[in-house]
């Protein structure tokens, strides 16, 4: 049989679960995967203590960068610093590596694939793209016969978690966010899931696959969930669609838009029905259409199944080259693409205040599909205001972030007006 | 670049697809996989009139087979007899494989492994089952790090496209399976596809890889749609469900069930939105749970797709080579796995025959989960039965054939009786 020799950097969860399934259970790799992965050195600063199995630790982590008896080094300390000077050193050393740091990739990405096709050596990173469901093998393995028009996924397990709970039984965005919390699916400071950066990274990987894009998570236009209430999802609902936090890439001409926003997804999507904290990949390919992959995106396990199916790869060959001299397709200016838009705002409750907002849409050539005007909410508000609910027709991001300020510029609207996509389904 | 030189043999609907794809835009798969595939020779018994591509054709397909610049032979003239011979013949000349035939692996699947291992060759098979669904991608290699436990998956489209346009628009069967045929999507000879022999082969060859089984579509207990009349799908929208032809495999303690049959699937699990033409396959595993994949599961460019994505991993160095001699897992007599099941029936409308039909499964020791009694049919039912529905607890398929006898052989029952199994949901 095979064998591979592998130093592990980072002993926390998903390293943890690396450790544990190839210390306590070899036997389902070896079996399944026709190769032996040794683990011949952990890199855990805290020392030995942290790692309860059979194995060599070290407390210095660039030790195992140049361990020369090393074939693979799996960085699993997450960060864009240390985890890159770790990379980069095992690389110049000759090591293969597998990594779940999606904030390292999605930003440094293109500086790694250089260095490592230089020195012969492959990076895997299935594990940081929706976790335990192999997306990333699926769109350059599975899906390499094909051109790919455009991807849609819920990508990140925590908002998807707040959404569903807010929509299955009605809870405040901050109720469910603490649920959230309590079951650890969301950090003690959740900002990085909650407001898209997470799932833009994501995005940002899986254009660089899709689309030969530069790795330029900067390039990725994002919103987060904060600002959806109660109503919004009421609305939504009433309106048949679920909002869900899509990660959204497409090519045109060349031109790439990738972006990730909360989106109202009809309910005849799959995407649609994709509940709890899990994760979804809609990829959609010029001659057969769409692929859809669902399955755990976050959680030790899952992490741990996509890191080890990486090692295993790496024992059979690898994958082709990324091939970074070739021209690379540019993102457009953030935007271009249009989508039918939700706009929830609150009107005085008067004669001619919502004729004068319909008319303003109309004065930007903007078509209004559906308008709900719910009954004044009288006995709450002591200003009267009626709440109003408009369907564009499809217009770019900067379209409705222009009618976004033009609508909150009127002296007849209350509050802050607010906007989100509509999924373009096939 | 690296390059792959291959033979083609059978340039049918999918056999065109794939020069087609090669020799019009082969750009795509020598950037997307760094690998130029050339056809040497295809092979069509009707000469080069069939093939209106710029290749040279042999009218003997044993040709091609011998070819001695060929690497990879492509099988795609389907069926058990000829195809298995030309393969033979390929493994024999030290040529790798690529095949979209699901019948000759869920048949010789185990003879023709032990050749290619013996010859140190690859067979590429993703074309055999879920089209241009990659799903034996995920499940032997995304999956490698995990224990599968069950699957559970839509595998033929034909049928999917028939239960969705009976549950959508209320068609007959037999007017849905003729809108099917009109669509190209159903044979003038629909019977492989209806009657579950399809799917039953697919389930074959997932429960080799999932669980270590031979390939042996004989121990694949299955059944097809026939039977399914629009009766049974306004009951099972009632109670909550849709009506999906779900291939199924379970291993427990090292004893595996697998099957094809009519199931009733409930309306929040992902599979039972599953519409038109389109498959899904869902994997559960022991740690990481339930992931999906979905897509085309038929049609020349998906399994065009498919076979193209075969030949660039064998160009990659293919994968880890089936253990043919490990000790295998044994399917066990067909049907000890346990499911709730739908019976539908006809009881006489007079007094005290439902309760006789209740006892019946008292007797049994089943209980009775619900119970749906219809008005009479009076009007238009001269002997004036009732249909009754019920909802057992979980059975055996022996049980629940058993049962089936029982109740028919009752004098109070009309015509004969129904059962559905409803799938074990998570």
């Amino acid at each position: 049989m095979k064998s591979l020799k592998i130093g592990v950097c980072g002993v926390g969860n998903v390293g943890g679960a690396v450790i544990e399934n190839l210390t306590l259970s070899p036997d389902t790799v070896e079996f399944n995967g026709g190769v032996k992965i040794e683990i011949l050195q952990v890199g855990a600063r805290k020392g030995k203590s942290a790692v309860p199995y059979n194995v060599e630790v070290s407390t210095d982590l660039m030790e195992v960068s140049q361990n020369p008896d090393i074939d693979v080094f799996v960085e699993l300390i997450g960060g864009c610093e240390l985890a890159k000077e770790l990379i980069e050193k095992s690389i110049k050393n000759g090591k293969n590596i597998v990594t779940a740091n999606k904030a390292l990739i999605s930003t440094h990405g293109d500086e790694l694939f250089n260095l490592a096709k230089e020195n012969g050596v492959q990076i895997g990173f299935e594990a940081s793209v929706a976790g335990g469901t192999p997306v990333i093998k699926a769109l350059r393995e599975g899906l390499v016969a094909n051109k790919v028009k455009w991807f849609a996924g819920i990508l990140n397990g925590t908002t998807n978690y707040i959404l569903s709970k807010m929509t299955d039984e009605n809870s405040s965005f901050e109720d469910a966010l603490k649920q959230a919390q309590n079951l650890g699916l969301a950090e003690a400071d959740p900002t990085m899931d909650v407001d898209g950066t997470d799932a833009a990274q994501k995005a940002s990987i899986l254009s660089a696959l899709a689309f030969n894009t530069p790795f330029d998570f900067s390039s990725v236009a994002y919103g987060g969930i904060e600002k959806i209430s109660s109503d919004d999802i009421l609305y939504a609902e009433q309106l048949g669609y679920s909002i869900k936090h899509i990660a959204y890439g497409s090519i045109e001409n060349g031109e790439v838009n990738v972006s990730a926003y909360p989106t109202f997804v009809s309910k005849d999507q799959l995407l649609s029905q994709v509940g709890q904290q899990m994760n979804a990949l809609e990829i959609y390919c010029e001659d057969i259409g769409s692929t859809v992959y669902y399955g755990p995106g976050a959680g030790p396990k899952p992490t741990a199944s996509a890191v080890i199916a990486d090692l295993v790869d790496i024992s059979n060959g690898g994958w082709p080259v990324l091939d970074n001299n070739s021209k690379k397709n540019q993102f457009s200016k953030q935007g271009n693409e249009k989508f039918s838009r939700y706009f929830n705002l609150e009107v005085k409750n008067e004669a001619g205040a919502i004729a004068k907002v319909s008319s303003l849409f109309a004065k930007k050539d903007i078509s209004i599909e559906a308008l709900i005007q719910k009954e004044s909410k009288q006995n709450i508000d002591p200003q009267n205001y009626v709440p109003v609910v408009i369907i564009s027709g499809k217009i770019s991001d900067l379209q409705a972030l222009a009618m976004l300020k033009e609508i909150e510029s009127m002296e007849e609207i209350n509050k802050s007006v607010k906007q989100f996509r509509i999924h373009n389904a096939i």
